[in-house]
């Protein structure tokens, strides 16, 4: 008879990392991005990690699931998906920072369960001896490629010392970005995040970018911050430049009207975050890329059904980052290496992450010509560093961030600044 | 570092089996079932098996892709499945006995990797000490329910022994099946293969059935030889009696007429049988139930990415079987337990089957109040028996019987015979 791997004790732990002044369509981020690692402890001995949000009404739903979690089977993922279901009791959650659409309460189930997930199968893998991507089918690629992620950014937070980046607040400072993360990192597609200038400054960018990287792929994503209007405007001035345009204009009715007119196809994390977005999109015909992503996806396994979903309904697939450390960058890189159709590179904010700062060991997530290799240790193949955790708790709570706040912190140097969807 | 598990070899073994004389739309059950076995050995010690069709060309298929998959790891399932169809190189099966709908090169991919993915799955659970449940994200039930199969039937094969279980061809002699069905089983729900009788007379004996079980739900199943007009003549007249009505007529469309009249919810395993199918349906909002087979939908891991399908789009999900035996059993079981979703009992065909007739060792799937226990031991949970399996394969070679042909047999008995779709 199999023996059943029971989970003796979860631990939640806010922690907080440097963050560059990388401006949005919604504001700035802040001097600290904040994460949330989750610990899993386990009667049969071998511990599973999961990485999260942190803003604190997700804290609470997380200590609030920790507790209806303890005595569950790490095999039993239907049943822990329940249990987390039953013990938020139909709660809902809000998109605080303004960059993704409404989440429901099938979204905000899915986020909370997400890190339990990831760990179970951590210790799943440890168990089984055998690497997370094994337990999803196996990886069908040794390497996971990534976009570099462009931002428009400040030299410094206001107060603090300036980074090694530098200011990027026109085309030929994107350009130079872009050099530095290309010969750092090698990346093979680049990302740009917009909907910080007006348009035809973007637009600029971008074929600054062609010019100076003929080969790469190339996409924007304005996060909502224009109408349809000048979403159509653009896309057609882009024509043959971009890869994707994602999100351009707020909604599934907006994406839909800027589908049918603009030549590339339309990606979004924001108008589809979750299963219960999919039909209404699809029966639109808003989107014909969804960027997956699995803190918000319920976890790799459900993330593998939206890559059904995508595969049944001839939909593209890529991946959305948020800010994160190693542990989300290792679950990303296996669920990637084990969805065969996902075949864009997936974005990462990894680059923007000061290299000193990190919760695993360091040495097993490299990245060579714009690629991680599929860790093929037992489990998630990263190992937490627990003084390295302590440290970045301790930030965490001397920082006093407590909710990411973008438009806010814009505001407080910019009083006038407004948050604008669309904003052009 | 783990270690890989690599396929060594792998046998396909057509069996036949006794079948009664079983009417359906399209003829008449012939005096064997065919099942091809598949095992699969490895070089870690645990072997694999796994349950299909045999019909030639099928078994041709899986020979061609037995080859292609010598020495590949059983963990590496999206490798497997890539090599499955790049073996049969866009090749497309027909639906040779007219019980579903037309095969796309998709559709005959997934029914030749099914058993090899359940093979893998049950060699992944004999490693790793778990249940193949575990491998899906465990058992959300300790038991799946399954719905009574009633035939339509002939006392015995023409020049045969009657079997015991005698004439039923009107409404009195379908209820005296259904007693003894769930007198012996305990079944929960009964369902009526139609399309044999004019559909009055199939509408009657569902109220005969409702009569004798007032409180079980009732299916009734033309196999599409229903027009439209008929279906909702029908479909009005056992409004209340019928818990679904299963693919009352021919296609996408037609089942969409259908659907917009009729009260209950309409199930299909002929207008959705597979991946490709989806799409069209739901765009034409043609059935609000999918009956989910392993054996078609690609496998364990697929199936359940047509449940997440079905989460998703709002349609229901039940399980359809055609004759099998027990290594297919063990496969439903274990999917099914896996699946939150699949709320409606399962079909299944044991019933008609001797119970003397297996290639498994007894005793491991049991009925008991309708429902078969989760197998708890690791893997599928079954064991071989090779002396029944060598007898069963001696039945196939002397049987004559190399393809399913309800018509052709039906033919041979009734030379005017011709199965009309729609008939009535
Ligand atoms: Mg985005
Ligand atoms: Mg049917």
């Amino acid at each position: 008879m199999s023996h059943t791997v029971r989970i003796t004790g979860i631990t939640v732990t806010p922690v907080a990392f440097r963050d560059p002044a990388l401006l949005n369509a919604v504001g700035v981020h802040e001097p600290y991005a904040l994460r949330a690692i989750v610990e899993v402890t386990t009667d049969a001995g071998p511990t599973g990690v999961g990485e999260t949000y942190a803003d604190e009404e997700h804290l609470a739903r997380l200590a609030t699931v920790s507790h209806a979690l303890i005595g569950q089977d790490v095999f039993a993922l239907n049943a822990i998906l329940a249990r987390t279901r039953a013990a938020l009791g139909g709660s809902t959650g809000d998109d605080s920072h303004g960059l993704t659409g409404k989440i429901t309460t099938g979204g905000t189930v899915d986020r909370v369960y997400s890190p339990f997930e990831v760990a179970c199968l951590d210790i799943q893998g440890k168990i089984l001896g055998r690497p997370v991507s094994d337990l999803l089918g196996g990886a069908v690629r040794d390497e996971v490629p990534f976009s570099a992620y462009l931002f428009y950014k400040w030299a410094a937070h206001p107060g603090h010392q300036p980074d090694s980046w530098g200011e990027a607040l026109c085309p030929e400072q994107i350009v130079a970005q872009a050099r530095t993360m290309v010969d750092r990192y090698g990346f093979t597609a680049l990302k740009l995040k917009g909907g910080v200038f007006p348009p035809d400054q973007e637009a600029d960018a971008i074929r600054a970018l062609r010019t100076a990287f003929p080969h790469l792929p190339l996409r924007l994503d304005p996060n909502a911050a224009w109408t349809p209007e000048t979403a159509v405007r653009i896309g057609a001035e882009l024509d043959g430049v971009l890869e994707y345009l994602e999100d351009p204009t707020p909604g599934i009715a907006g994406m839909a009207v800027v589908a049918g007119e603009v030549p590339m196809p339309l990606a979004t994390n924001m108008c589809v975050v979750g299963f219960d977005d999919v039909e209404d999109a699809l029966r639109a015909g808003a989107v014909g890329i969804i960027l997956s992503d699995h803190h918000y996806w319920g976890g790799l396994h459900r993330s593998k059904i939206l890559s059904g979903i995508c595969d049944t309904f001839g939909l593209g697939l890529s991946m959305h980052s948020n800010s994160h450390l190693g542990v989300s960058l290792a679950a990303m890189v296996h669920l990637a290496a084990a969805t065969p159709n996902l075949t864009y590179a997936c974005d990462t904010h990894w680059p923007w992450k000061d290299e000193s700062e990190d919760v695993v060991r360091p040495g097993v997530l490299a990245f060579r010509n714009g690629s991680v290799a599929v860790p093929s240790t037992p489990g998630l193949g990263v190992e937490l560093d627990h003084d390295a955790l302590a440290r970045l708790h301790e930030q965490y709570l001397a920082c006093g961030l407590r909710n990411r706040d973008d438009t806010g912190y814009m505001r407080s140097i910019d009083p006038a600044y407004q948050a604008l969807k669309p904003r052009w």
